[in-house]
């Protein structure tokens, strides 16, 4: 991958080194400002893409014949031979590991190096933490939502922004919590379960029983084949009997459809429901040929529907499914499982457990790959120090304000275990020790002194990149994915609730306030 | 690029294989539902992408193994070898040329072609049309905000889906009217202008003017060489004077950052004017570092602000600036162009209409590139025909139904030169003509049929691909980005704004009426 970089950096990039202080140590942090979707937390992900980024962070002689053609013509040669020579071989990152929760203005990265490197990873960082980290925290609350024996299905191919925009709405939905995708890329690049159901446009292309080719299907346990259309025809009758609808209201094409399918898959045969009438065509339909089926010794897996009101249909679905098991002494029809999917956003999900639903498994992709509650995480990236001096950025806007200087960072837990304060401390203050009472300042409230006592304290930052090279060991996807529900579930729940929770603290040492007050004494 | 596609389509690709089905000719359209943004109009996007994806579409060995593995064991072998031979040449498309503006239902883009090819192209096809489709029409939309003369610049780069989010969003946003971007790959890629400013890091690594290497600057009309730094420390002076500011407030670091710049850029010099406090550091600095310059024979090039009230701020930065042309006698720092950014969005830009504003330059990110207002189009691909019968999808849900067969679309222009309808007609049928009265029936009141006469007719679709290569000569992207002005500029003006427009009436021949209905008939 190309460097990923904005004009100015490279700018700013050829002014340290006219200045000749691009080889001036430097630290920078990156960090959100305030928790996304009206939440109290988000899950820092993109680290291991990150970490490759800077590994290929290298500008290709094509990068810089491009780059002398757009920088101004008095731009002097050797600075771009000097860009054919960088890489991040300098560079020291440390990092909160992937899929931890994160709080806002507490850094989840840190990049240490050469100022002129240092700026220049700047997008490169922000561009595979800022998204990532978003949809997996998207991811997670769909997770809350639905609690943990809901099945969630990732299914955006089509709505993100482009194959890679998919590729990373796949990989990062999975680590916040969802259990598979649709999206086949994903499924070979990444290892995350695929799963496909069965979609309208299959059932559209059929009009009538005679399309259908083959139609035969052996019986499970060996036998003749036998025509499923011919076996399913006969089931429909005795199915529109028990539901007392008429079988000339069960759409032809769409029972085709249903046909063709299950004599493809008789393993895995599911239908949908949904194209033409639910409750007097495609439920009759579907319980036909899962009928048929069943008589020749296979099971239907499931049911899907994708429009409508989703919680009151799959009631209904699941009183015919048990009716049509306890009539025609099925025992496992009553609990075939019923997907569902049509833009289903935090709010479907609240109204399905508010009126019940027999829901078994939803597929979500609009509102879990674009984020429309918030489509931006808005990560940024700042100096913090440079050439061992802090830097702090005081605007007009106190919020934009950054705090300076090389830090450590920890999480403070309660009695309960429980994370109740995230704390910074500069680099070189000694640990704060559980059990001890530390006085800190919270932000947002930084004129007060407040005493607390952890009584566990856990450094949150490990270094993941030294010398070119990733230096920890990085863990696997569903390692990840296991690391971010198990840090969901330390949260106390009045951190964990997805409306109105309680703010989470977020604080600096004494030491680190004093450099505060003193650098902004010292700007004025 | 390996071919994109959700799951269930490749299990219905083995469906109709099996079926005997998979050469069936059919056909598909490519739409969107309702008008993104409230507006009444898109911008169709993403056609070259999606002609790429064509020609390259094919599943390779590792795509066939990994399919292999994710399929039930039960799929006939033959089917993997048969996918491995699948190209798109038998494939053909028409499509509204890129840039036009496009409504809600009309087909932009159609597919004919074998059954299951026509089927796996979906997710291609709408994973490549969807964003550049909706980020094209946001870039319109404060394109037609900011008005011709506004420079618009694209700056999502770290907010985008990730590096190729990013580089869609450059590249569909300049097609949208914007002027630039930021990201260097977009430049280095498309050929779109890139520019930079300075950033708030670039001023922040420095603290005071002792840091500035080299500060001697050679005055452009030739002589010796002067300290730029001393010389910017004294118009300081004159500069707080005039604007009865005192000199003590003013950031040595910022002074030492703009010198810096200056001597690094002395033609292309420019400020960021935020960093610390605007009235009192950003501006006093800028200005003495700028007529520095000025002395030397160099002309600044322009400020950017980041924070606080965009608009009113560069009232008042304009007022200095007037100020400073007069009081020192240089006539052009009057109108040194204003940047503005942070957070800018459509109610931004009608703040600075409504305030007015000196704001020259508008750049913009995450509102740009993740459409918050609406992050997906909701692009759908739906067969019409198969086997030479049209399928229409009837559901319970009026908006999800489809309109069956295959089509010729025209636009429909009034005397004014204004288009006032699309009308959809069975392929079949002769094309409408100029001047004459036609009977249609107008989408959402079907029942009734209405006389038009338009005064010209425009058939939309053109043939792009066929025998497996494009066969019609695609455009330049400034092509294109002309295309969709042009296209924007014919819209009558209650179509085209962006609040509560005229709805864009999309109507139906009488024969594709009736077609509809007998359809509709024969399916209950």
């Amino acid at each position: 991958m190309a460097p990923l970089a904005d004009l100015y950096q490279v700018s700013m990039a050829y002014g340290h080194w006219r200045a000749g202080r691009h080889r001036a140590p430097a630290a920078a942090e990156l960090f959100f400002r305030r928790p996304p979707f009206r939440g109290s937390f988000a899950l820092g992900a993109g680290l291991a893409e990150g970490l490759r980024g800077l590994r290929a962070f290298r500008f290709s002689a094509a990068d810089v014949a491009y780059l002398r053609s757009v920088l101004p013509s008095t731009t002097d040669d050797a600075f771009f031979d000097y860009l054919a020579t960088l890489d991040a071989s300098e560079v020291t990152v440390t990092a909160i590991p992937e899929g931890s929760v994160v709080f806002p203005r507490v850094p989840f990265l840190q990049v240490k190096g050469p100022l002129l490197v240092v700026q220049l990873l700047e997008t490169t960082l922000l561009c595979l933490v800022n998204y990532a980290s978003l949809v997996a925290t998207n991811a997670a609350r769909f997770r809350l939502l639905a609690g943990p024996d809901m099945k969630l299905m990732e299914m955006g191919l089509r709505r993100a922004q482009g194959p890679d925009g998919a590729l990373s709405a796949s990989k990062y939905s999975y680590i916040g919590g969802f259990d598979c995708t649709s999206n086949i890329l994903a499924g070979k690049l990444y290892g995350i379960p695929v799963r496909g159901t069965i979609a309208h446009s299959f059932v559209m292309s059929f009009r009538c029983l005679e399309e259908v080719q083959p139609r035969d299907l052996l019986p499970r346990a060996g036998g003749d084949p036998v025509d499923l259309a011919g076996l399913a025809v006969s089931w429909l009758q005795r199915v529109c009997d028990l539901l007392q609808t008429p079988p000339s209201k069960a759409n032809q094409g769409e029972l085709a459809a249903f046909v063709s399918y299950a004599v493809t898959f008789p393993c895995d045969f599911q239908g949908l429901l949904d194209t033409y009438c639910v409750r007097r065509s495609g439920l009759p339909n579907f319980c036909a040929v899962a009928l048929a089926l069943h008589q020749l010794g296979y099971q239907a897996i499931g049911v899907r529907l994708d429009s409508g009101d989703l919680a009151q249909q799959s009631k209904e679905i699941r009183e015919v499914f048990r009716a049509c098991g306890a009539h025609f002494q099925v025992p496992w029809f009553g609990t075939i499982p019923i997907a569902v999917s049509n833009d289903i956003s935090e709010q479907s999900l609240e109204e399905f457990r508010r009126e019940g639903s027999e829901i078994d498994m939803i597929g979500i992709g609009t509102n879990l790959v674009t984020c429309p509650l918030q489509p931006s995480l808005g990560c940024v990236y700042k100096l913090v120090e440079v050439n061992g001096s802090p830097c702090l950025k005081l605007t007009e806007d106190e919020e934009k304000m950054t705090i300076p200087g090389m830090k450590a960072i920890y999480r403070l837990y309660d009695a309960a275990g429980h994370p109740f304060m995230d704390l910074m401390a500069l680099e070189e203050e000694p640990s704060p020790s559980a059990g001890q009472e530390l006085g800190i300042h919270v932000l947002g409230q930084l004129g007060e002194t407040t005493k607390v006592i952890p009584s566990t304290v856990e450094p949150l930052h490990r270094t993941y990149f030294r010398d070119g090279q990733v230096c920890e060991p990085l863990p696997s996807l569903p390692e990840v994915r296991t690391h971010a529900q198990v840090s969901l579930s330390l949260l106390s729940p009045a951190h964990r609730r997805l409306h109105e929770p309680q703010p989470y603290p977020v604080a600096v040492t004494e030491r680190l306030h004093r450099l505060f007050l003193e650098l902004r004494q010292g700007s004025h």
